[in-house]
């Protein structure tokens, strides 16, 4: 049997932002300052971070996610959810649309998101050649399996497929938490 | 096809502690209040809460759950851990020979405490009766599926059986915010 693995990438909470929105924050004519580069091609973890604020919670230094977006969008996890005491819908990057809003708190503003909030479906990205191998195609459904003690099969796992991705399971910090893997842990596409 | 549904149990954070450490904490001669009755019989968390501390951070209102035990036990998520920055090893409940310990620090005084703290192997209380239903034994290792947009599979499920033990899955807070499922919700076994 040929065994397809597949690397882990952990996303902790973020946020992608659109360039009105990052002045909004950190003033007018801020750029955002790479901190390192992402798995993604062109993508990076910015210097910038700000606050998420609810009535109920806040989470401080929540990172920025570079290059800049056409709109923002704010990734948290399920428990962060619970914190800010929102009703956070499981939703693919960039379907926003019924997402609930927060404040955002910068060095040089806030303001008050009307929508964007939500918890990223589990997803693989992955390059043509990379789908043609694992016998996939864009829009898939996979599920993928860890090892350990905590050994889980994800399901629902959505693929995505683009000439410039790059191999890369993306889950986020409570997936990782249950099932003991940390970035760079392979798993198994088992279907 | 018959699928045999379990309920969930979601632990956060707590302790099981031994009657001296209690006493070390909130003075000679305390005991502990119910605060409410848990799924197992004659368990139930406490009105009493202490705060754990690492040389790297500290976890405030953290639940005792009772009865008092023979030893202290503190069972944290994975989460907890990077936030303690502590490595703690995934244990059945009672084995913590070997696993690290944390300094308790309660309203009248503070412990050392030397080893004890665990992240709990998730399990499957049950009693004789339902271990006949669902066709399985003390010990047997089993798999639980949950459904919905965050549909996983939990392997290495560990069967406990009980006379007095009532039907319940006990999974932690980064399990059930990994699957998106909650306290009551039914998961199917299936093997």
């Amino acid at each position: 049997m040929n065994h397809k693995m597949c690397p882990v990438g952990v996303s902790n909470r973020h946020l992608h932002i659109a360039q009105e929105d990052l002045e909004k924050l950190f003033g007018p004519g801020a750029t955002l300052t790479k901190f390192k580069d992402l798995s993604q091609t062109g993508q990076f973890a910015c210097d910038e971070t700000i606050s998420l604020v609810s009535c109920k919670g806040q989470l401080d230094k929540v990172r920025i996610l570079g290059p800049v977006r056409k709109e923002t969008q704010v990734e948290v996890t399920v428990t962060d959810s619970f914190k800010l005491g929102i009703m956070v819908p499981i939703r693919e990057s960039g379907n926003i649309d019924q997402t609930p809003g927060i404040k955002l708190i910068g060095p040089k503003g806030s303001i008050d998101l009307e929508k964007g909030v939500i918890i990223a479906s589990r997803h693989i990205h992955m390059s043509p050649k990379d789908a043609e191998n694992f016998g996939v195609k864009n829009g898939d459904i996979v599920s993928v399996k860890s090892e350990g003690p905590r050994s889980v099969i994800f399901n629902n796992v959505v693929i995505r497929v683009r000439e410039d991705f790059v191999l890369d399971l993306h889950i986020d910090t409570d997936e990782a938490n249950a099932a003991f893997i940390k970035t760079g842990d392979m798993l198994e596409v088992i279907r």
